[in-house]
């Protein structure tokens, strides 16, 4: 091993070091009163359980899965080959789930450690809760690298590892759609029937689906993301990877060129993890930008270092490496922008709720619609420009590779970022905890800030993860175009043997794919729906039937709204689940190795508008009703606060079941693709 | 000339003469009560007005335009070109013109005598609201048939006529877009203040908003629909005329086979009329069933003969009309079983009002979401059978021809579905004017079966009119291809230089493609809300400030709100009508004809499934909420009432306004590529 590999791995195990230390510390913290003990031990119940049951039935899918592609791949290439794509496949997949976990874990203790650091004030309280972001942020990237590192090094060759995206694809739509679904039927079930139904406030300890709605913080936003953002880093690291191994061969220096760019990231994130601290203004978002700016400055320094000595001057990685930074900063700036009510779009969904529910959905929505436009345009100049650099306009293949050199740069950030998103659950479940235990009101006057940027922090990084997984998607691609293009299926100078626009068949795949995001969020919807349904009647059935529950006099049954969400998650979460893994596959044997590639793009093409739609929208109108009950336009309780909830309902549906669940779509479909497609040619070859 | 060129026009100037005489009968009916004459009055100086000034604005673009295509290419060309192409770029825009106003013209005169004919029975009055409709429908297919023969047997080059195309695209675009913007903007608008803030019911007299709201059914649904299907009629014929001159020569029987299946069309519509007729059980869906069954038949037959006869035995067009008839049938039962309330979707929609608005909103987003999926399958299988047909396996060009056949076929039905959707908007009329001018009871109970219908032949029609929009495109798109394909720019076999889906500039093309529905609808669902919102605070004023309104002791202002949606629907359709000409044009010069070309598909491709969603879901939530009034889930007035009309609010806007704009878009966007196609590879090749 040369010494730079030994500096990643090294890097790496660092990662997780530093993870492990924090954990230590915060585990350390106190946990408050009696009462917060026991309603935090509540939400650490149902989490587990929900993790529990999740990844049995995902254990059997892999499992199924695991023996069909060793068998397949025997069968086709060798008995090695088969093994080690099937060994590939359980350790991305074991990763994935271990990332999840980790997330979920950190995040149920460091809840209520937060809500009784809130005694002590902001800054203490803020700090405690990034730190418990930062576990789970250095978690998934540490392991992430690590496992790429190690299979990689044993292996050296991208090829074989395609098991390996796969697995970690798998899990992370498992885990998004499950823990999606999981997380908003139970926030809008409880919203529904308590808020709206009874009258009684959020978070308020009367509501049986009160710990439901703070164990979905944990599985959906914390073990969901996590899962979906290892994913992203693994699939782009490797789809670069492989690129760079299809392009230039083996012994290239570029092979582990993403190694080397997600090592730079893990230290610029450490780097600037101390720097994220409240001033004296006490304000909360400049802290966090602060996390961004500073990883970036010096990853970029990193970037340049590494193009300088280990490229030998070629500098053009670190420029690519430039505009994936770029892109990042710009989808962190454009979902601030449509999300936040210091801004219009938010200001403006807010002040519509004035005018009903129905205007309130019409202004937000056409503000979500436009979202997508401004990122497009940018990801578009970096796609052109990252393919100039590397001499694309000459050497067209060379010009991918720079492409797929921007999003790993854009992918080193994870660290950073996912930090920042875990915060969010954290401080979710914190104002939660304060609320349902009855700490005093200066304490829920620190949870209350907190968890409000929460909500904007969540959405910069769905922001994040959909523009990173777009890319990512597209490196995918584009390794799976370099396949098919080498095999005998194609003819670039006969259209119905090419990759060709006008290509009935690519055409056709075009178009199914690009109608494949709108199905497959359907049934989140209306999973959520169902899940939603059914919380409500429980609820009902237990004011009905428990005497004194609304006197505050009898305590709910919670575990019963635990047990029913954790069934409807896992009951609908698979239609969708197999949707991503069928659809390529049939695709791919009935009509073509290009018809496949048509739906490919086409995911990546609507799927990616749809998704910025989605979170941003209910990113929107959750900051719209926030706005509200700060006072304005009415304020709490007013017809205009109404018709911002009915906002908010469908945006939660949107923003954190059915958007975010496009991106493993995306990746998963083009993983499912990349595995299978020398069976697939192999087919349409006989 | 020859004779079956001959039988063409006569066919065409028949319809027409059918459109003249059913008008004339029409406007011998009696108009009924003074009150009901005066009030149709109101509506028809309201709709007038509306026409006028959107088409004073639209004929300032078009000059402009004229001026421009005229000087560029007479540039670039000749003279003599540049003045054709303005010419046909003229006539085309006329035709549109023209088709809008007749069917505004015919329907704001068949809504009172309809009104007034309920008094004799629900036959009568649906047969005269039925005839009314076939004014519009054989109108529109007439006018467009007409249009393009003349002009094509006088210059023998569909090459020359792609100005035709464009001018009749801009008309269609700024006719949807404004009346779209009017109509939902009075709808919602007078909803929100009458039902929601007055609570007094819909048409109501005293409401200021109500006969601008009856105005907006006509200039949105009936001219709107009209020119946007004229359009679509003109755009699929010119194309595969197109694609038959450049693939088979001028001299092809080909190259007028769009033609005669026109003609076709229209024997088979008119021969179908009588036939739609309410039988003894007096139901009205299946009497409009019948129509479409009985001409699709006459059609198939049409296409057999010409297919033995005048193509000699070849009998590919006829199974390829085959497909295209079967594709039509199938968009229509598709629409019909995503938005009746006889059908799963919109019985659960309106089941789920009873947990609220938002629980509402999110189950008709997800049946809307999905309701995409098998169209586009069936649309996909038709595109490859229809290519296969044609021999494009071993053919391609031959078999792309075979497509736009099919699409062709489709669109041949376009006079039967026209007339039905044109009915909806005079029996809404009909409905209202009956409620205003309070006439019995029992008359209502005609008029307002005949305007529940109407909503779901609405919404067959923008499945229908989507459908065929986006086989027309793609044919357009085949063209485009054909056209940069024996260009310089081209070379198959370099990446760079073809329209592989990896050439970055393709999939860039693409990228923007696919966000533009996403980027233009938002405009509109922004004017509507604004719209409305200057119709709510007007109707405020006006019941501050009219002493007896509310009692109805007074008059209400009318004008004035007729006159605010008019002025602000013109304001507002100005930039998204921008966006559908500048984009490509920009995309074009900047980027070149290939990104172009990504530009045209990558718009069909999200553009067809959003266009789906949104007429759907709103279809969907109006027929969720008429089931509720219907007595269920318990009725007018309720709770599950309350939710339901927030749903139809949003469905409103995204159904009448947003949805149906995306076909003239994806339309413009071809058609201007198309016309500056040779401009911009000339500039690309300096």
């Amino acid at each position: 091993m040369e010494l730079v590999e030994i500096a990643i791995i090294t890097i790496s195990l660092i990662a997780l070091l530093y993870a492990g230390l924090q954990a230590y510390f915060i585990l350390k913290e106190d946990e408050g009163t009696d009462e917060m003990k026991r309603i935090a031990q509540a939400i650490q119940e149902g989490s587990r359980a929900f993790m529990k049951r999740q990844y049995t039935t995902i254990a059997i899918v892999a499992i199924i899965l695991f023996v069909i592609i060793a068998i397949a791949f025997t069968f086709y290439t060798s008995l090695t080959n088969g093994l080690i794509l099937a060994l590939g496949f359980a350790i991305g997949a074991f990763g994935s789930a271990i990332a999840g976990y980790i997330g979920m874990h950190i995040s149920i203790r460091a809840n209520v450690r937060t809500a009784n650091k809130a005694k002590e004030g902001l800054q203490k309280a803020f700090s405690l809760a990034f730190r418990g972001g930062s576990v789970t942020g250095m978690s998934v990237v540490g392991i992430a690298l690590l496992g790429i590192s190690i299979f990689y090094f044993w292996l050296r060759n991208p090829d074989m590892m395609v098991g390996f995206i796969f697995g970690a694809s798998l899990i992370s739509l498992f885990a998004r759609v499950g823990g999606g679904i999981y997380t908003k039927g139970a926030d809008v079930g409880a919203d529904l029937v308590g808020k709206v139904k009874y009258g009684i406030p959020e978070d308020d300890p009367r509501n049986p689906a009160v710990i439901a709605d703070n164990v979905g913080d944990n599985v959906g936003d914390c073990a969901g993301m996590g899962a979906d953002l290892y994913e992203t880093y693994v699939v782009t690291a490797l789809a670069s990877m492989l690129l760079a191994y299809l392009l230039y061969g083996q012994y290239s220096e570029y092979v582990i060129l993403p190694l080397i760019f997600g090592a730079i990231g893990i230290v610029a994130t450490l780097i600037s993890i101390p720097f994220v601290k409240i001033g004296k203004n006490k304000k909360i978002v400049p802290a966090l930008h602060k996390g961004i700016i500073i990883s970036s400055i010096v990853a970029a320094i990193g970037f340049f270092v590494v193009s300088y000595y280990y490229l030998k001057d070629n500098l053009n990685a670190f420029y690519a490496g430039i505009i994936g930074i770029f892109i990042m900063a710009f989808m962190v700036f454009i979902t601030e922008y449509y999300t936040d009510y210091k801004y219009k779009p938010t200001l403006e969904t807010s002040k519509a709720s004035s005018s009903g529910a129905g205007v309130t959905i019409i202004t937000g929505l056409a503000y979500a619609l436009q979202a997508s436009f401004l990122p497009i345009i940018v990801i578009s100049l970096g796609i052109l420009i990252s393919f100039a650099i590397f001499n694309g306009f000459s050497d067209p293949l060379n010009g991918i590779f720079g492409i797929s050199i921007a999003s790993i740069a854009m992918l080193s950030m994870a660290g950073i970022i996912i930090s920042i998103d875990s915060y969010g659950p954290i401080t979710d479940n914190a104002g939660g905890i304060a609320e349902m235990s009855g700490l005093p009101e200066d304490v829920r006057n620190v949870t209350d800030p907190l968890d409000a940027v929460g909500n904007t922090t969540k959405a910069i990084t769905k922001g994040y993860a959909i523009g990173s997984a777009a890319l990512a998607a597209l490196s995918l691609f584009a390794a799976y175009y370099l396949t098919v293009s080498t095999s005998n299926v194609y003819n670039a100078s006969q259209i119905l043997k090419s990759f060709e626009i006008v290509n009935p068949l690519v055409l056709v795949g075009l178009l199914i794919g690009a109608t494949l995001p709108f199905f497959f969020t359907s049934f989140l919807m209306r999973a959520v729906g169902n899940a939603a349904n059914a919380i409500v009647q429980e609820v009902i059935r237990q004011f009905d039937t428990i005497k004194g529950l609304m006197e505050g006099k009898a305590k709910p049954e919670y575990g019963k709204c635990v047990d029913i969400v954790t069934r409807t998650a896992l009951r609908e979460l698979v239609i969708p689940g197999l949707i991503g893994i069928v659809t390529p596959i049939a695709v791919g044997f009935i009509l073509g190795p290009l018809a496949l590639g048509g739906l490919l793009l086409g995911v990546i093409l609507s799927g990616f508008a749809l998704a910025i739609m989605m979170t941003v929208g209910g990113g929107s109108w959750d900051n719209a009703k926030k706005y509200i009950e700060l006072g304005n336009f009415g304020g709490k309780g007013s017809e205009a606060h109404k018709a911002a909830v009915v906002g908010d309902t469908v945006g939660d549906a949107l923003k954190d079941t059915a958007g975010p669940a496009i991106n493993p779509l995306v990746k998963v479909v083009n993983t499912v693709s990349i595995l299978f497609i020398a069976l697939i040619i192999a087919v349409h070859l006989l």
